[in-house]
């Protein structure tokens, strides 16, 4: 059931090629470029003042993740969120080691309160934000997505647990973040901004791809190429459904 | 005949090791620098204002990419070009996504009347700047390089056309900006400033490896790596006519 | 004799897990992440003056790389010494490129003075410094580790060389990078502050990854990924002896 309906999600990204705008920290850039590029998805990462709004505009959904923040990067995310807003676009928080940080839990609640449409974390992450997740989803009116062994999603009425994945998928930097940014692909197709379904299939998607990539890698370096092919093989058997363009 | 030229300038690079100064988008930043090594080349991409000069003067070619921007790297990529220019060291723009944002497009063509070597870009972005690729070259006094599943080089007099590469090229980050880096490496060590030939030789290079990748690897996670050991092999292979140094 | 201590060591970074703060170059950043993930360590990367210093406090060892600079990141690179000093956090130096570049080369020198525990760099960047490695060890009162064909490390008074690697090593970007970050783990949980045998531990360590990654992996592409997956799998291997938490 989960697997029908992300294949045909997956088969709208194909068919639609959205672009995502993506303001990531440079660490996982180019794993999280390569997991949408998997997926059929457009991505970009321009964070100049002078262009994010454009940038942003002209794509179907934006992702802000806080990994590495520097006063320029503050600016431009502000810049998109806006942008995103004025233009009805689903944006994504990642708020990312802000247990590690007052400053960056600060900031993460202050964009919490500019409604994003998905919060995605792990346990300490979201337990960081000082509530539980139910409560977190009803207070922001965000989608809450706690990632780990167990993937929870909720968007304060109704509940999911994925019990997908592998222990690899933590020992490779970013593929939380890059599958967050997936979660924004997902959203971009999503028809009546069913975003809780687009979040139980994207981790979906991504939960089945870690399993099957750690069948084939054993360890990390192997598997975070191996990943990136098993999404991509599921995006290109789900296509059929599509109308590529 | 591609081949034999190609595997000639091939060897000059791994007898010369050419140092090739990057002023390229962060996403793309580790792929580019591992395209550059596999074929012989030196990577260095600081973009900190006090040494790019420095760095730029002490390279034999210089790439600029527009991938991701900022303040900070606009002033660095001046500081840059002027090193090129003062030190006759080509330069080649990347003039990446310049579809997408009015303020970007602005940018490439303030950049286009500072005489690169060779602008390399997509049909969309070649057509953003605003004519064809023949009338731009002659405009421009560049090589222009328009890339795609036919890849089309012209320096407004002379046209080449080369029907090589695969589709999996597209589906990871960078493969072309990559690609775009090893050209100034090839520029760095032709002789006469042939800088045409320099093209038709990268891309040559590039698109066999893609295609032999293909035939290796067949999900873009593991295409990423199996293309650079192609280059890689290549060049071993091509380097018993340099003279190593 | 080193074998057996390293993997001592090795299963203490298992059993910890130590967080190590990374101020390093954008370019080797994500696999600098995966390498402290593939031997049981946790990274972090912020560059933002209002958190480094935290993420530095919470760390327990910090590693500086000056592979790309800018103005933020050198505000960024003294917040986090500072905040490692006043919190007895050894903190590591490589002085990448500083011989390409005299302003790099002052501010390395700059760094110097402020007591890295120690200070890894390939022969041509410790001779940029402008004395041996042991008189540098002396002055300096760090470890200095030379690397290359076969590594040299001296705290001025004791020598170790080792003659481990492979030559693919130096084909792919940041091995060198991510291997003073892994140092950094290793520094983390010695005890009594052995700095030196962490040093030895952790370059032996990755140059056997190394060897075994080359016989697997002919081509650098494969390589990068392969020498994650050895240096996990020894790390696995290892921790029996440790106590996971």
């Amino acid at each position: 059931m989960n697997e029908e309906l992300a294949r045909h999600h997956l088969s709208l990204i194909q068919g639609q090629r959205p672009a995502v705008h993506c303001l990531t920290n440079t660490v996982v850039q180019s794993l999280t470029a390569n997991m949408l590029l998997a997926i059929g998805a457009i991505p970009s990462m321009s964070s100049d003042i002078t262009e994010v709004a454009d940038f942003t505009a002209r794509s179907q959904a934006l992702l802000i993740n806080l990994g590495t923040l520097d006063p320029g990067r503050k600016d431009a995310i502000q810049a998109a969120i806006t942008s995103a807003k004025n233009n009805n676009i689903p944006w994504i928080l990642d708020p990312v080691l802000i247990d590690r940080a007052p400053a960056r839990l600060a900031y993460a609640q202050e964009l919490i309160g500019q409604a994003p449409a998905i919060i995605r974390g792990n346990a300490g992450e979201i337990a960081a934000l000082g509530s539980d997740p139910k409560s977190l989803a009803q207070s922001s009116q965000s989608i809450v997505a706690v990632t780990g062994a167990i993937d929870f999603i909720t968007d304060g009425r109704r509940e999911s647990e994925l019990r997908v994945g592998h222990d690899l998928m933590s020992r490779v930097t970013g593929i939380g973040c890059a599958g967050t940014a997936a979660l924004a692909a997902f959203c971009a197709v999503v028809t009546d901004a069913d975003y809780f379904g687009a979040v139980v299939s994207g981790l979906y998607i991504l939960g089945k791809s870690g399993e099957n990539a750690a069948r084939k890698a054993p360890g990390p370096g192997a598997f975070a190429a191996t990943i990136l092919d098993e999404v991509y093989f599921t995006s290109q058997s789900s296509s059929t459904e599509g109308s590529p363009k």
